[in-house]
């Protein structure tokens, strides 16, 4: 029931999905009285598709804590079918703090990880990157960064099909003494682990788009800041650019020429095809889809969860993590004396 | 003496300069026996130019506490040279961390001002946007972020011209209840400050490049990741863009039609055009330029110096430091609370 045009993306979205994963069935939850005729005008979808009632919807503007207190929720029900067993994953287009909250409490988060985090893939020079954390995670410790970078090795493995991703730390300068506390005990951790031959270091903010590394790690509040600024960078090139080939019939004449190369470009820049935000460290599947996304774009974040689910991402995340476990025990440890001693401040190196 | 293309490019620089500046003289500062015989084949800049020897140079991988023991360092001698009275202000294109210190130590900040931040303008759709702190500060109280919001202010009204502009913080959400406990003292006190007509609240980083608000407020972090990660989707789309028009006679054909609003739009994103990261909060003006950049750079980097000089930015800012002197007591006295009670943590709330 969530997302801007729900339910009706939704169930075009899985008109899609159908197709690309066949032998997949699918949950459908939320207002069956909406659902129901929805879905039979969808014959494919409805073929292998059960519709679970659920009562209520969360809103956009309702806070986590509240939104943990409806129990009928489409968003919580589609959960507890996870947490049960019954389905290997969710996706949902709905308020992504309340699935973070709701996920984290009833599916959990596996043994080992402090805290989930949210994890997208986006495009750049050198191919597709990963980027995490985007918000989950507003302040992060040493031992926080470590779990996003194994988890965002696994991730690239099993969804970008890499078999050595290289991995960098988001900083505000290549050099190791750039930074704060936290990112060069994180470095450090990462140095002696067993992902230290795909460990790249610090990397900085062009390196996302240079696609330096095939994942980058970073703090919630930096990659939330850093995903939308660049966004926003391709949108404002996007719109000028519409404006130059609409800005006279020559224009329009030369946008007719190059039209195969720049539909070419459009799709790769595609938002829809890097739709999907996965939230790793659960004890399950839970992707998150742009709530302003069409069919296609849904389908999109049900392949990323399809490709999570059949590549079992969860059970590699878990042989890792039995990997690193004496590191983080480290990890936590320096990061515990690092607060005991009021540090943990980031030091004030310019850039 | 600093900048790749060093001193050469910063006399050509000044050759441009003393055209938009007639009346202004500089002094050039760095080893005389380089820039004698260069500065005689650019005869306008020599006109009113004199040339200040310094023996040493500080080098772009000298550390910040390295550099200040350089006494007879061409950054130095600059700096000492504002220090004195005797220029009104440095441009440089040497390194960023030395060129900060230096100037903290020997310039000094302003009387109220806790720490300089970095400031530039880039473009967004609607017309230039201010962003600070870019990396001198790489963690930030809630006075630091509301000293920024003053500085930015002044420095939107004196080099950009508006009359009142805009200001946003920037977080990971536009809801009051987002980010951390730093962010949301920082923007209390600027309700309650005489930029609150002006303060727009928390803006995301998608609206650094849409222009929602003319100044962007954030740490030195934030700001530096947001300023890369920008820039670094801006280059990919230029890089895509130019292999577009390559690819085929048809697709060069089309460029040639294009050409003149593809130039335009060039020439507005230009990054010469936004060079010049000027150091706010110190009792004299520094800029420093891009050490990539050419000439034409250069002299964009002397236009902003010129007009922070011109405008009188600095008596701007003390005016306004009284203002909120009060304010900022209380920001300061909360900030310390927050830190006696183990706060400041930034809360986990989902984007």
């Amino acid at each position: 029931m969530g997302g801007d045009l729900a339910p009706l993306m939704v169930i075009e979205g899985l008109e899609v999905s159908v197709v690309r994963h066949p032998g997949a069935r699918f949950l459908l939850v939320g207002d069956e009285a909406k659902l129901h005729p929805l879905l039979q005008r969808h014959p494919r979808a409805a073929a292998v598709c059960t519709i679970r009632h659920a009562p209520e919807a969360i809103g956009n503007d309702t806070k986590p804590t509240a939104a943990l207190r409806v129990r009928g929720s489409s968003m919580r029900v589609a959960i507890d079918a996870v947490a049960g067993g019954e389905a290997s994953g969710v996706v949902s287009a709905g308020n992504t703090g309340a699935l973070l909250a709701i996920a984290t409490i009833v599916i959990k988060t596996l043994p080992g990880i402090g805290r989930p985090a949210m994890a997208a893939i986006g495009p750049s020079a050198r191919g597709d990157v990963v980027l995490l954390d985007l918000g989950a995670n507003v302040q992060c410790d040493a031992r926080n960064l470590v779990e996003f970078a194994v988890m965002g090795d696994v991730f690239a493995r099993t969804v970008l099909g890499l078999t050595a991703p290289s991995i960098g730390l988001l900083n505000v300068g290549s050099e190791e003494l750039k930074g704060d506390d936290t990112l060069r005990l994180a470095a450090e951790t990462l140095r002696a682990s067993h992902i230290a031959p795909q460990f790249a270091g610090f990397v900085e903010g062009h390196d996302i788009a240079a696609g330096t590394t095939d994942v980058v790690v970073t703090d919630g509040f930096t990659g939330n800041v850093a995903l939308k600024t660049g966004e926003g960078a391709l949108k404002l090139i996007g719109d000028l650019l519409r404006q130059v080939f609409r800005s006279s019939l020559t224009a329009k004449v030369a946008y007719l020429l190059l039209r195969p190369s720049l539909e070419r470009l459009r799709e790769w820049l595609d938002p829809r095809r890097y739709n999907g935000a996965v939230m790793l460290g659960l004890n399950g599947v839970v992707v998150k889809s742009h709530g302003g996304t069409d069919a296609e774009g849904f389908a999109h974040a049900m392949d990323v969860a399809m490709d999570m689910v059949v590549h079992r991402f969860n059970d590699h995340i878990r042989e890792d993590l039995t990997r690193i476990a004496g590191l983080m025990a480290l990890a936590a440890k320096n990061g515990a004396l690092e607060k005991e001693s009021g540090g943990g401040a980031r030091l004030a190196t310019a850039p």
